[in-house]
């Protein structure tokens, strides 16, 4: 295994975090096995990714995808400059992330009550009170604690999300103890003005540094929306290689999280640097794409792998 | 037939001008009947488009998918307020699309000389010879001219294309009397940094006011782009129901001209008005889909026909 800490870190103007070995592989109507897993976020470490959703500890019965959880975080000890996030939903999972010497964990929540009522069965406060102890806890441990707002452009069930529920919320995460928090876009229906408008009523409270962009490209946006949230400060973005997990809300040939491999082409191709090598990613995506049985959704894989 | 003149045309802040029944058609595999086109076209216009590519007179035996040129350009008589535009390549075709009523005719060149000799077998410099008593006598004719320069951030066969040669060439098509001149992206390379680079260089020298941006979505830019270009200024957009034609450079996964309805979704998202309706052009594409035998290669209309 290369010890990526071992020479300096590649400069890079943004940061990726990429989310397609959680988020991505837990929408997959596919398992697929923890050497695979391994083998696949192995492969993103070495084409560059300097922080990556590695798991997350829930239960097996209910998100059997990740049913490996322990087994994968286990592989991957502490590397030097490598951010590597375990989602914990409750304080069983963070018992298991500690065991398992995850050193950042995540916690999340819905700016739509109705998302959270239906997702998680909780209100958004009750939500909130679900992860103070898990916040405390991780801090206590000397973890990082990074959180999300989904639905912050809206919601498949009460569509229409007002900004204020977006702040008050991300102001929530912050004030638990939260180091970033990653506004998701969950069903991919932003556009640059509405993304310009979130960042900027966000940023009016919470600093602009301390938060990350989770866009989807469910309407083909995913990547305009990126440079809208860049221009309003944003440099950390969420992606999933190969566009891994589709979109749940929607079909199986419609999309989800943007692609990492199209965010790196064009931040790179703008003068902007993502530390994140073109190729390699373009073929870790179609690696883990054959275990899949379906193409990635990304217009860059498919043009520059072909 | 509604006659799109009798009302106030829809208000709008940019002209998308439609290409799938030219652009997009020519490169498809399958080739669809001069009935199937004029619903096509009927569908678009009722959609809202207020101008469309209508065909291209050019040889049958080169491109067989256009042969029914002459039959549906005499379909559709002059109308208040659209831009139905047919390409000339040479003179010939100018008498063809004179003889059926055409008043706006288009005129291309390459910005890449390497491109231009395997597409046209000729030179940059000879193409724009061959074109000049084109437009001379459509000008007489009191014709509108648009103009296309291709291949202006880069070139399938000589890579690398200077912007002095793409600023040069537009200059020329504008001294050849064209009204508007189409910048085009044909291979989908560029990103929004490169695209502001070239408007900015382009309106160096050019009105901005009367350039247009073709852009294409093969490394899924194509959004992206467009509103980098919109931020320069530019406010005529070339792009494609259902993303029609692919990349002829790629395979047939692989996407081409921007979506049509990527853009309505997106631009009418962020407050900028096109003026056509996002669910009938969605419609269009879904129907003319059906006819070519694969889906559209547009994630709106994925993610909205579901």
């Amino acid at each position: 295994m290369t010890d990526v800490g071992a020479d300096a870190p590649p400069a890079r103007d943004v940061t990726v975090v990429e989310v397609g070995p959680r988020d991505g592989l837990q929408n997959e109507a596919r398992a697929i096995g923890p050497a695979e897993k391994i083998e696949f976020i192995e492969r993103l470490l070495a084409a560059g990714v300097s922080a990556l959703e590695l798991t997350s500890f829930v239960r097996a019965d209910r998100i059997p995808q990740l049913a490996d959880a322990a087994e994968v975080a286990a592989h991957f000890p502490h590397r030097a400059g490598v951010r590597l996030i375990a989602l914990t939903p409750n304080e069983k999972g963070l018992d298991a992330a500690l065991q398992a010497g995850i050193n950042e964990v995540a916690i999340f929540a819905a700016a739509s009550d109705e998302f959270s009522r239906r997702n998680i069965n909780q209100s958004v406060a009750a939500s909130l009170e679900m992860f103070r102890p898990v916040a405390e806890r991780a801090l206590d441990a000397a973890l990082h604690v990074r959180g999300y707002v989904s639905t912050v452009l809206g919601c498949p069930y009460q569509g229409r999300v007002p900004l204020r529920d977006v702040v008050a919320l991300t102001e929530s995460m912050f004030a638990l103890g939260c180091a970033e928090v990653s506004l998701g876009d969950t069903i991919g229906v932003g556009t640059p003005g509405t993304v310009r408008a979130l960042i900027a009523a966000v940023s009016g409270s919470c600093d602009v540094r301390r938060l990350a962009f989770h866009g989807h490209d469910t309407y083909g946006t995913g990547l305009a929306n990126a440079f809208a949230a860049y221009e309003q400060g944003i440099r950390t973005f969420d992606t999933s290689a190969g566009g891994l997990g589709g979109c749940p809300y929607a079909g199986p040939a419609v999309r989800g999280n943007l692609a990492t491999e199209d965010l790196v082409y064009a931040f790179e191709g703008s003068g902007i640097r993502t530390g994140i090598d073109l190729d390699q990613v373009v073929a870790a995506s179609m690696w883990v794409a054959q275990h899949l049985g379906h193409p990635p959704y990304s217009a860059a894989a498919l043009a520059l792998a072909r």
